[in-house]
């Protein structure tokens, strides 16, 4: 015995996306990178919008003393109050800079909120398709990870939820805009889930949180809003990054929000400051903390990725691929045209096209593309998604 | 049942670090700052080099395609190769890029190495008095903290360490220059406990890892020279930050490098690349490990700090407190003048100076005195001193 017995299994079992891109690194080696067409990272490639370079100009340039030093394991109380106005607005609830913890990105963010909720033992329970992720996430605190199936365009199956939840569950985590299906939940269907959390919670004498991981807010498409969380259930918080809507996922900034009307607002808060320094965050970084403070509500550039997602949606289309077309986030989760995904994915890798099979986000008979890529990448790979297709199309 | 049981626990109980910097911002409220002398916390009060600013202005001012996108896991190479070869002479071992993992401070990093290498119920063995956060790192990865004594000048005490190795212990945790007590650890005692290690993995058909955390490494004095950590032990990681040595703890940049002679090297480091990842992480942060390549060796004026530990001991000594004088760090660890510390910094605080007592870092019977604070700091407070040890030597 080497190293923990638990990641030595994760290390030699199947990471998909890990495995598309070791393969993907080998194709791109022997056939030139050029002509490889790798759908399989959710990297943004649009550059922040152009003010961020700007705030950081100013930022670096009239540093005052301490402007490195460590500040309140919550984040510079200004930041703070930054972000909570914005989201006061955005959610319509009362959020003040005392709700907002920033954190090392949704990551941290959702990290830092399920180590100060989960006893041993607790469950998490989400709608898949969901995030790779989220197993891992609810194991490094003692939870365990539990799915209920959505409806086929990807909305939430309150039926299916409700049949899930047990007196063992602790947070339901949602996260829409979808990754990997690109759904976003109608305000109808979080009330629904908010109203059916509230009888359960009832039912069970235990509060069940809602978590909402929503890096993807911003990242929506034909002017469709995504709905207030706040609004929808009292005892809710939400994760969220600057990663995709300001495309700045290397630097790790974001923020966890507790509802102010949560009933243990307080409880809530103390533990996540202490979880992300016991945790070894500690806090954000600082520099990226006070850059974002003056970016509230900044994207960059949404159209470009509305055009990407346009290009592969009627691409496909034209080819007889399934699949609903996205309200947001720069991924499209196709069916496969055969039952087996992982079957169908390595036959587009033998095009040269890179994705991820379904059974990946425990999703299977579908896969993801991230479209996060140059509109040439998405045309000259449409050759190899209908020679793939073809073949089992004849 | 509100939050998380232990988080609770936690919480409600006593942190000495926090319930001092609570009843400290209480003084200030009521003296005003410049009235409290407040030595209770190892924020780094020097400026960053004049070299740090100028990188980031040159950084900020140029940025590439995708300066702030993500990166592979262990941080981009190129940086991961500026690290290694410093540390390769600093190490007089053969680092390479590969065996560095860019890491969210020397927190982060400690927390995924113990992450990578902890089971359920293994030890994790540390001298004391020792650093506060352990316990809890240990804990977040279902381990246990252990503790030997150390010799009253706080070097290794080896006979206590091996006295303390069980068939459970996985870790060997040293750190220094060590907070709060300002010991180096001489070439002669680590190359004891490498061959007491050797021969403990041998009896108990096991690898003991050291774990060397050494954010103060260049944090010393009087041209002592900190000793290399891989030719000491073989089974070997160093986990360390620029917080200190650059003074940028605010910025959350590290790094965890494998002694490139370890046994089992390439499962090491790609178990931490995976606990980067799944422990939320991601990455350290991108545009500060561009900054920190270029800032390899550079360091923030340490004579400042000798200056203040002198000002800080000659004035102690006068007043007849013990103490070791440190080599390192920027921590002065008295022998509190009666056996119980928690009154004598009680006694401290009524003359409006704040330190933590050695209760809070298993070290009974001490006090630490962060030092990086003003010179005025210190001589303001020399008063406050004076009167808390007359009034227990009359």
């Amino acid at each position: 015995m080497t190293i923990a017995k638990k990641i030595e299994t994760i290390l030699t079992g199947a990471s998909w996306i890990r495995r598309m891109f070791e393969e993907g690194a080998e194709l791109k080696k022997k056939h030139g990178p050029e002509n490889v067409y790798d759908f399989s990272l959710g990297n943004p490639n649009l550059p922040p919008p152009a003010k961020f370079e700007e705030v950081l100009k100013e930022l670096v340039g009239s540093e005052p003393i301490g402007a490195h030093a460590y500040m309140p394991n919550t984040g510079y109380p200004e930041v703070c109050s930054a972000v909570a106005e914005f989201l006061a607005r955005e959610q319509a609830a009362p959020v003040e800079g005392t709700d907002v913890i920033m954190t090392c990105g949704a990551a941290g963010a959702l990290n830092i909120a399920l180590k100060t909720l989960l006893d041993p033992g607790d469950e998490v329970l989400t709608p898949v398709p969901c995030f790779v992720e989220y197993g891992f996430y609810a194991d490094n605190h003692g939870g365990l990870l539990k799915t209920a199936p959505s409806w086929p365009d990807f909305q939430l199956d309150l039926t299916a939820l409700a049949a899930a939840l047990t007196p063992k569950t602790k947070v339901v985590l949602i996260n829409s805009p979808n990754n990997p299906t690109g759904a976003v939940y109608s305000a109808e269907s979080l009330k629904s889930l908010g109203a059916l959390l509230e009888a359960k919670s009832k039912e069970f004498n235990r509060v069940i949180y809602m978590i909402s991981d929503e890096p993807y807010r911003k990242v929506v498409y034909d002017g469709i809003a995504v709905p207030s969380i706040f609004t929808a259930y009292r005892e809710s918080l939400i994760v969220t990054s600057y990663s995709k809507d300001i495309s700045i996922p290397g630097e790790r900034i974001g923020f966890v929000a507790v509802n102010p009307r949560a009933s243990h607002r307080k409880a809530l808060l103390g533990g996540m400051a202490l979880a992300n320094r016991i945790l070894g965050f500690v806090n954000a970084p600082a520099l990226m903390q006070r850059a974002v403070a003056r970016l509230q509500g900044e994207k960059t550039d949404i159209g470009a990725y509305r055009r990407k997602r346009d290009l592969l949606c009627d691409g496909l289309a034209a080819m007889g691929y399934a699949f609903v077309k996205p309200a947001g986030t720069f991924y499209l989760f196709p069916r496969s045209p055969i039952p087996d995904d992982v079957e169908f994915v390595q036959a587009l890798k033998a095009e040269r096209v890179l994705v991820v099979p379904g059974s990946g986000f425990h999703g299977p008979g579908h896969f993801r593309i991230a479209f996060c890529v140059e509109d040439d990448v998405i045309r000259n790979a449409m050759g190899g998604f209908e020679k793939a297709i073809r073949k089992y199309r004849k």
